[in-house]
């Protein structure tokens, strides 16, 4: 038996990228004619079969949802899941979860192996590395194809299809102003060094809130962690150095690290220094004292994510519609008040 | 277009369970003959296709495996499944994943959905109904029709097939013990009210370790959590009544609000109050005072389990052998000692 031969053997075999492949496939003249001919060629000989979305939609529904994230060991992701089965089980849906592990080529391979006949419709959250490249062509593809995508959280502007967001900009807005109100004057933004659309606009938020209360901005408070292993030091030095009184953190890990070092060096949590981060985290809840946080309603934004997609799915609408009506739902944060900042 | 009917569809229609639908299609003589028959004649009627699993493993490697876990907001089954994926990866595997939500039910359907020619094997832990219900007949029917199952950490001995486990009981007789050998002699258990089988071999160490020191045995020492949201008042009984200086707890969540309960009425933990935590999770980690936990290797658990997938899927041996040499293989854990004993 001649074994199906995978997009992956084909870029290993020729030393291109899984990217090159897919898009010599689709004959697209963004790779060189020599590489297009080549990759083609060789599928050719090997009876590589790309998918046929249409053929499998047309024969049948799998009444089959497939989620695509770049991790698991990360607690909003896994809230979004949970919203989602919520919505899709009522509606009679089965769930299918893969990884991407922030890998341009995982999240190409998993799309492609369910999209092969698996799955009725996306649910996906960019993974860093495609946010980095902006190549999207594996997911426009499968759009094109008449299978419907739904965005969450990590998404972009150069793909028309259904989002949930949330208003990152806003949320860490009303963060920082609430941390203003209490008093607190001098405030550091611990965020990462990535590439995700997110860290952009909380960025831009903490910004906006201190200059519309006339506190000039100081590029220094802001401290981007590439590891949370290690980054006490890093933090040690902004608590020490700068003699902040309140830090806003886009995870909870950052802000219970704050909350150790400021213990460690005499600081008071939160007489001394008022803490908020952004989470749907159990750390929070669990830490002492307990952190504020900016609750990322990862619930909600997975059963909104469900219920779009399963409108669309199950919508009387013909393929030979002009407009898509594509819809993006921006889902209220809240900020949930505990000891480190009361 | 007449839609592929479901084996939920099927029960649903009838009123009778999915697990009914199931063994009535393969003519189980545990279902009443009556209710065999109109399954049946329903299922035919309707044109239902069930697995045909040995087809689809003759025409074509998936060259994906699928797992099915009970719970994603869970940091252990997060762990299994980052040390699968990674094995998994290394060897040209996909990995697909399915919640059964710890219910009987989703476990099935998903294992029906999967075995349908998505994947080439499996890797489960059990869902808590089906360790309760004690019914296997899905697992039994996936693995006579030769497709290969492991199972970690919630097995079973009801089924043959390849299995990865921590050795529960020593793990917990080692955890108590270390509490012994630093001077404890009153130590509590705080568990779970569940019927899955780590909780049972977890209490069996606690009480060996206990007796082979010649501790006498207090079953009011033992409680037994049903909601973590409001056990407060339990462990704040316990504490207060039992006049106890040390805690065993089955999860990082049970130990951290026995911290927290702990320092409400005054008792300085490790002084007063010794805690250690069976737990992969980061509560432990981030907590004031960080927990001594025993690791569950969630890691190595997911990279064994998926290594001895693969070797079953890519060995020589054809179908026809009658020894399949079943293992079990078990995970050393290891304790991380913290400040919460030290």
């Amino acid at each position: 038996m001649k074994r199906k031969v995978t997009l992956k053997q084909i870029a290993k075999e020729l030393d291109v990228s899984i990217s090159t492949v897919s898009k010599s496939l689709r004959n697209s003249l963004e790779i060189g004619e020599d590489t297009r001919l080549k990759v083609q060629a060789f599928a050719k000989f090997y009876n590589y079969k790309p998918n046929n979305i249409a053929l499998s939609l047309k024969n049948r529904k799998t009444k089959t949802i497939g989620i695509i994230i770049p991790e698991i060991v990360h607690h909003f992701f896994s809230t979004v899941i949970n919203g989602i089965e919520q919505v899709a089980n009522e509606n009679g849906y089965s769930v299918l979860i893969c990884l991407s592990d922030d890998s341009f080529d995982k999240e190409v391979l998993n799309m492609e192996m369910l999209a092969n006949g698996s799955i009725d419709g996306f649910i996906m959250s960019l993974s860093k590395e495609t946010q980095f490249k902006g190549d999207f062509h594996h997911i426009t593809e499968v759009i094109d194809q008449g299978m419907p995508v739904v965005m969450f959280d990590r998404v972009t502007n150069e793909i028309l299809c259904d989002k949930v967001i949330i208003d990152d900009k806003l949320s860490a807005y009303e963060a920082v102003q609430s941390l203003i109100d209490k008093g607190r004057k001098k405030i550091a933004l611990v965020t990462t060094v990535d590439y995700v659309s997110v860290g952009k606009l909380r960025t831009d938020g903490y910004i906006k809130a201190l200059l519309d209360n006339d506190i000039p901005f100081d590029e220094n408070l802001i401290i981007k962690i590439e590891n949370v292993d290690n980054c006490e030091i890093t933090i040690g030095k902004l608590l020490e150095d700068k003699a902040i009184d309140a830090v806003f953190a886009v995870n909870e890990l950052f802000a219970v690290t704050c909350i150790k070092t400021a213990n460690k060096i005499g600081l008071n949590v939160p007489k001394d220094l008022a803490v908020i981060a952004f989470t749907d985290g159990i750390i929070s809840k669990y830490s002492t004292p307990t952190i504020t946080t900016v609750s990322q309603s990862g619930i909600k934004m997975g059963n909104k994510a469900a219920r779009m997609l399963i409108d669309r799915l199950e919508s009387e609408h013909g393929e030979d519609e002009e407009e898509e009506n594509y819809k993006t739902e921006v889902i209220e944060t809240h900020l949930i008040e505990r000891e480190s900042t009361s």
